[in-house]
């Protein structure tokens, strides 16, 4: 039976992020399968940087949906990050090696089928609307991660 | 047979223990087992607010159990704390959705029969008293942990 | 069948290598199988703090070596560091309590034949070379840590 993967992507930050998308892209290329339920920070990767909407949120929703990341460049580092410089250097020795950048992990991810799930609960607390998110992503509630996970053979909480 | 989830619950922050008593919650009511095993700073969330005893205790852990998280509430963010104005907003947007407080998932885990276990190696490192915690906390060591996540069909490190 | 458990560890924070390392040295004494996959910041726990070579680094590999934790007792707290005051104090309360520091659960886990694989894509990018860590450690391709974690009982991402 083929085997499959589950990771609940909780965190908001690029090199965990970075973890999380070079697991799965792995797992396609050894043909097993794999999904990603983005929850509270970590719905920052998959949110549309070209889509913010103001208009129905409360000022709370407002604030948050502007104070935090849109899209996958726009993560922090989650240790060394010094106003950004860390990040620099992360990316710059990612290049150095050859690397490609955490959207080119995103683009691959889902070229490659994994699944991107996005946690109905988060979104509608952070204010966050189907359209203002990838196009890929599908709103699920807490119940069908537990169901997804449960019929998986490895499950990381990142 | 009866699936089961375990969670090993080793930050102390709002969020992640929010993220945490969602999934056991949710599980519960798709009729899962479910335990969270508390260590480190996990176990802030089930100290008992009440109960601070510094009788017994050496210096460093007097001055860790007066600095340290005493129960639900009292739980920073993992992010944009901001000095506690990340954590109001967080609360009020979630009352603005009708998302009940920490607190309240808090008690619904543990009407629910979800089994709450704290680490006894992180309890007497912190010098930590089962009087000072909650009373349906069960002390269980780091094997008895193992034991009961090698039995789960889910197991999650938050 | 023997039970087998898998950690990934991704975080480079003395607490979290404590609860990693205390998790594989209890599995090891209930005669279950382990393995550490040190991958990002999780790499620091197994660098060698004798070896730096700076000779055939780029300048931000350098600046990034030099930077970053080398072994177990160089590692910051994930929370409370207050400038080492933290940390400092969460030793002398591991003594009082007789457990050992961080660097014996590291050299119990290698002397219980725990398997130490290091992430070659995360020692690329930083610049690590095998022989700046400890000769233990097995360098592995994420395809590698994704086999084992597959053929496991218990995985967790720390």
């Amino acid at each position: 039976m083929k085997k499959k993967m589950s990771i609940l992507l909780f965190s908001g930050e690029y090199d965990k992020a970075l973890a999380a998308l070079l697991l799965v892209n792995t797992a396609r290329t050894m043909d097993i399968d794999a999904s990603i339920f983005f929850a509270f920070w970590g719905l920052g990767l998959v949110r549309d940087p070209e889509k913010l909407k103001l208009a129905d949120k409360s000022l709370y929703e407002k604030m948050f949906g502007i104070m935090t990341p849109k899209g996958p460049e726009d993560l922090p580092l989650s240790k060394m990050n010094f106003a950004g410089i860390g990040k620099k250097m992360l990316i710059e020795m990612m290049e150095d090696d050859d690397t490609p950048p955490l959207s080119a992990f995103l683009k691959g991810a889902l070229n490659k089928n994994v699944k991107f799930y996005g946690c109905k609960l988060s979104m509608d607390i952070m204010g966050l609307t189907q359209e203002e998110m990838i196009p890929e992503l599908e709103i699920i509630e807490a119940k069908d991660y537990l169901t997804d996970a449960m019929g998986s053979d490895l499950q990381l909480f990142i």
